[in-house]
């Protein structure tokens, strides 16, 4: 029987269409907001995967917006009690279950200290969602399995869809549009050739810009549903001393979209690889690296999402080849409550 | 013959000390034109350990100031041309060689975009020091071992030194004042007993706030010198989703301050250590971790540079015990030039 992830995968391409329909009007009347307050700067506040998707939304709030992103500890507020400076500023609060009293109590900080406060998240009726002036529900539909995989995605592409609306980009809303269709190639890519370079301990997944961020939520599902331990690293932070670790035969999994930044992830890629490690990267532009099948969506800054549910695809399938439950990791539970 | 890394690392308290006497001119006129600016939030530029002194500042600058920090990646000018909004904000670039064309780029591009920048770096004559308005010359003395140590200390300490200055806080203005001695005293405590305890894979490095910036900075230093695949994690991070790798004999380190975060800290690493992991912890509140020696500086904004003074004086003993040279390991140089 197929597991409740593997289901939830599938899911993705009708998830996205389900949050593309319903929320026009809840993202229309965020972006409104935003370009109101036209704000200094955002403010982010999450964890685990959905702290990778706001890394996503940093990159693409900087790069077509021009607005810086602080990546906010919710112990600022919730350990440490300080009163953050965000008077005209934006929160964006992440967050699929809106259950966890750190991330509601720094979102309640933001709106105190006079910030606008954004949320994403699949519980509109949830206590983080009280806390927000604007919702946005991300409509992925129930996830039964620990490991986020729709909700990931529905997340990143929620955010996306709001700045891309603030900035009024219309290629960049057209290929939102056609991502449902792109996520159903994806779910069908075959990395299986990953799998089975993998050795029993650790790897490294990289990227540079909007795809390192995706090559950090690949990291952790390596760690989660697999039990190997995957770290993401910008494909130049890399050179800065984790490089150390390869040696022949380390495996490593290589993120690009077709973007400014593609040459230079293949560079890295190549690179290592020669040092001996064992190297894939979603580029064509690689010599010894192994490239792997990409479904492109005809934006680059949609195309690390594509990337994501095709390693979703695979990744799933590695952990039950370990003999592993991935629905129900070791020492998780679907909703992680940290103060 | 010892290492040079040793070497340096026993320079710590002088090096700290010539800091602290060399640059009262820079740092009262960079923390002048810091106030004077008053700017909505701050932007840091920086790689590798200079990176996770960035994020040790950027807690202090949250927590101390209500000054919120986006550590942006220098990517986004040097990859992507993306033109920040930064008028009004200040910029402040790490470096120790000052040399690397990405961070230099990025630190242009916060200039001609209208930020205030401040550079902190071992080379005052270097191309970064060129770019900006402010420099503090960390003053660590030469350091020819490939891993950061006196550096990295240096740099933090700078940087907090001139956000203590922003604030007029005497407390933690005296507390810095004793760090020399404090560190002097960080080289001697006895960590051996982790070393006794890694197993040849993964282990993960914990902490919380200022505390889990130092974190990253060990984890980062287990990987470099010792081939070993640390992580760090906050300790509220690590339960949603990374906890999942850990099994019987695990090690983790964590990392705690005599702050706000202790109980938390603590409360995790005994969390982890009844789940079968091997845990130390720098807190006397642990019942199930074992607690490490630590040197306490009067101050919790302080106390975690101690710490990771003790941490260096551990880890090049690892290095050397496992038939490692610290002072050049594999695949590295000292200056890493990334574009």
């Amino acid at each position: 029987m197929p597991s409740r992830m593997r289901h939830e995968i599938e899911e993705i391409p009708a998830a996205a269409a389900r949050l593309l329909e319903r929320e026009k009007a809840s993202v229309a009347a965020a972006a409104a907001a935003i370009r109101k307050t036209d704000p200094p700067f955002l403010v982010s506040v999450a964890r685990g995967s959905s702290d990778h998707a706001c890394t996503y939304l940093k990159y693409a709030s900087e790069l077509l917006l021009g607005l810086p992103m602080a990546s906010v500890g919710p112990s600022v507020a919730s350990v440490y009690g300080a009163r953050l400076r965000v008077r005209g500023a934006a929160g964006l609060s992440v967050s699929q279950s809106g259950a966890s009293p750190d991330i509601v109590e720094m979102t309640k900080a933001l709106r105190a200290g006079g910030g606008l406060t954004l949320v994403l998240t699949n519980h509109p009726a949830s206590p983080l969602a009280a806390e927000a002036e604007h919702v946005i529900d991300i409509a992925a539909g129930a996830e039964t399995s620990v490991a986020a995989t729709k909700t990931f995605v529905n997340s990143a592409l929620a955010g996306l869809w709001l700045l891309a609306e603030v900035k009024g980009d219309a290629a960049l809303l057209a290929a939102i549009e056609a991502l449902p269709e792109a996520f159903g190639q994806a779910t069908e890519t075959d990395w299986s050739a990953v799998g089975a370079a993998l050795t029993p301990g650790s790897l490294y997944t990289l990227g540079r810009g909007p795809a390192w961020a995706i090559s950090t939520e690949a990291a952790l599902k390596f760690k989660e549903v697999c039990q190997l331990h995957g770290e993401g690293f910008s494909s130049a932070e890399v050179l800065h001393g984790p490089v150390s670790m390869v040696e022949r035969g380390f495996p490593v999994l290589a993120f690009a979209a077709a973007d400014a930044a593609e040459p230079t992830v293949a560079e890295v890629a190549d690179a290592i690889a020669a040092k001996g490690a064992t190297v894939f990267a979603t580029s064509g532009l690689v010599n010894r690296a192994t490239p792997l099948p990409t479904v492109r969506t005809g934006h680059w800054l949609t195309d690390p999402l594509a990337l994501i549910v095709s390693f979703y695809a695979m990744i799933e399938r590695i952990a039950v080849a370990r003999g592993l439950d991935p629905d129900e990791p070791r020492h998780l539970s679907k909703v992680t409550q940290t103060t």
